[in-house]
């Protein structure tokens, strides 16, 4: 047949699987996410929609590939985790790394009217790569590093918005403001200068957004659904609270 | 700072460079299309329509990423070709894998009304793989595969849907009618009972598509843009129509 | 310089650095060893001194990368394993799969007239492989996987050798006789026919050798040293007795 | 039986085959030669039986692997160069880095005495690497760049050992008198104060050592033999008189 003489090429496909027995992370992450979200009008320094959509794309993720036992998202990135025994397309690494990164990017502009106003000037694209922990000490790691992340980052973007939309500064004014500052330097700027206490703001920008699976009564009947948390992932407390993360099959 | 405790997590992440000086071929597959085109009413054997969403998102991916010297695609999959020198993103095969097929998929989306009646029952996703070729020859003989690939499906699917949809034949029947046969008796068969010359059917649906970048004269300028072809490129012919592809920087 | 127009080429080497955190094991198996065993006599089923020299060899090895928790040896393989921590080369596979493979190969041949008669007829060769393993459990099973091996060898040889040289069979009587028989008929064989209790031959031959690095007495002071064991790897009590392996570094 | 419940340690091993149609080069380096070459006494600024040893080594690794058309070797260090389309132990790098390092070191020590006075002190230990060339032109730049560097290496040892050797200057001082100097230099100062035509030494040290296999008249038959070259492989003359070396199989 036709075929045949061209059937060789085939072979240079290279096995990909990935090592049995470790927890495979996968991230994705906003490419040029700061244009995309002047773009769209994003308000600063948190858009409580565009996170939404976010989270509602991670969900539709979560929902398909179910051997994913934990997400995390904050600002334009998400962490996927597969249980460590996962056989999913045998664990080939590029098969779960684009099906994680196509489905995220194509529920990401289904989800996005039922959220915003303006509509998607152009299609949003993601990076994505896949990450390896052999312990459960590494995974938790990974996540605190992840949520200490966003901390870091929001608490600066809350003060760096305020000075600029409340007191008028220039951007290179609040920057040279906030230069050298610590978190309880601005936690101070934040309470005497603007009457806001950190920890009141809404837990979804300072901690992120986890998604788990839970069990969850719908009338009469319960059933097993993906749920948004905005806890304190770093704290053994969570762990203890939430062992199925770290669970056989949930 | 809180994070450095945890930081050394970004030590797992492995180096995933490509080999200089090969070409590069990242191919999209849809994920279930079998059942996507079902749910969304695809005429058979083609539908026109969702072709040229394929085409539209891989045009979109071709105009974003600059040394993608050709797409090739045909049913539910496409094939983008980098060129061998690419520096793009150091190469790093989990970045263009991810971003190609990130791209792909939210344009899908994004291109699916313009050209679909139905609206989308929910979000497609794409699978994606990286092949690499050290040769010409490899390179022109992978796009030969998948070209030659399309002939022998679609003449196969042409007959099938043509004996289903107008003889009235049920799906085992015409499976069973087709088994066994050769390309020849199916052109017979198309001639003999649909009086249907198989060469005569449109050449997108034959030959798939091939997006390449040519200089187009608009108005009184010239600018480059990506053009749809629909021609052999098993032939020799081709290649010496189109040196642009094997050359440098396009 | 002459040099530079070429040193591009330098940067085709590609990154192999190992994930961290998991087990390292390298290991190393002769090639063709049924007929170099031929070539140089050695005694059936179990060549004492053929054994010594691989022994010999692989404490060679241990004595010059001290990140080698454990090796284990039997027949013509020998197994290496490094710390999980290890950070010897960097983690580079190539470097830490070629420095054992290298230095094992040589130091057998330096060992040799040290235990043979025989001079060396030609070199022998060795290939060596890289597997890692994420848990304990796993490096256990791993180690507890070739002692279960050389038990179920040795079983067989033992028995086969006895029935050709004692008892004047041929090869494939010896064969035919054993073929189909459990674990204990081959002991009973032994017993019955031979007057040999399986389970009092040197333990050598019936467990392989471990090698472990344990501080020895010598005159009046002490230092640490390669040592050999022939104990049962696959019990929980060898665990006990050894908790340096699973240690950090020793 | 036993095994079976540790077998599946197995699936641990992972697919390592090289991409088809690829130059695969394996580079050996003697690990701290330096030492190793003070320890022996090697003469300086080359010994001519320690070079041979490293020959005959090499020659060794290509009578056994077939699909080595060519070895370059300078110095401490070996390349070994497959054939593009070599199908040897299905391309499994690790098959073939070891099985090439591993005979290289054990032929190194058994060709060790006929040529060397002193017995070994201790075994020598070589590092291995692959690294891979898609063309003809990336093949011939890698041989390329090792010929320049044993030129470039050799120039300068040479006015340094005379330096030191016959002038009675310190290391230290000979190193500062040839700081900053080009090759037009030192080849001055070897003619003007030691009265030496760099290019009149030996090809072997200006030159390395090529292994390529000919055909050669033995009595009255002719066989293929692997016989040494220390021709100058950077000139195009090379390849046009040696074409079996990118031909197909020799």
């Amino acid at each position: 047949m036709a075929c045949s003489r061209f059937e060789y090429v085939k072979s240079f496909e290279q096995d990909d699987s990935i090592l049995p027995n470790v927890w495979i992370v996968i991230r994705i992450d906003g490419k040029k996410f700061h244009k995309f979200s002047k773009t769209h009008d994003f308000e600063k320094p948190n858009d409580e929609n565009a996170l939404n959509v976010m989270n509602a794309a991670a969900t539709a993720v979560m929902q398909e590939f179910r051997d994913i036992v934990l997400a995390y998202g904050q600002s334009d990135e998400y962490s996927f985790v597969f249980r460590k025994e996962t056989a999913a397309f045998k664990r080939r690494s590029a098969k779960l790394l684009t099906y994680v990164t196509s489905l995220f990017s194509s529920s990401y502009v289904m989800q996005w009217s039922k959220w915003m106003n303006l509509p998607l000037a152009y299609a949003p694209c993601f990076d994505g790569r896949v990450v390896l922990y052999p312990s459960e000490q590494n995974l938790k790691d990974y996540l605190s590093w992840r949520q200490a992340d966003v901390h870091v980052n929001n608490l600066y973007n809350t003060a760096f918005w305020k000075l600029v939309l409340e007191k008028g500064l220039t951007n290179q004014q609040a920057e040279a403001k906030l230069r050298g500052t610590f978190s309880a330097d601005k936690n101070e700027l934040l309470f005497q200068e603007f009457g806001i206490n950190y920890n009141n703001l809404p837990a979804m920008y300072r901690k992120g957004t986890i998604l788990l699976r839970k069990r969850v009564i719908l009338g009469e009947k319960s059933r097993q659904a993906v749920v948004p948390l905005h806890e304190d992932l770093i704290s053994s407390q969570f762990w203890k609270e939430h062992t199925e993360i770290l669970g056989k099959y949930v």
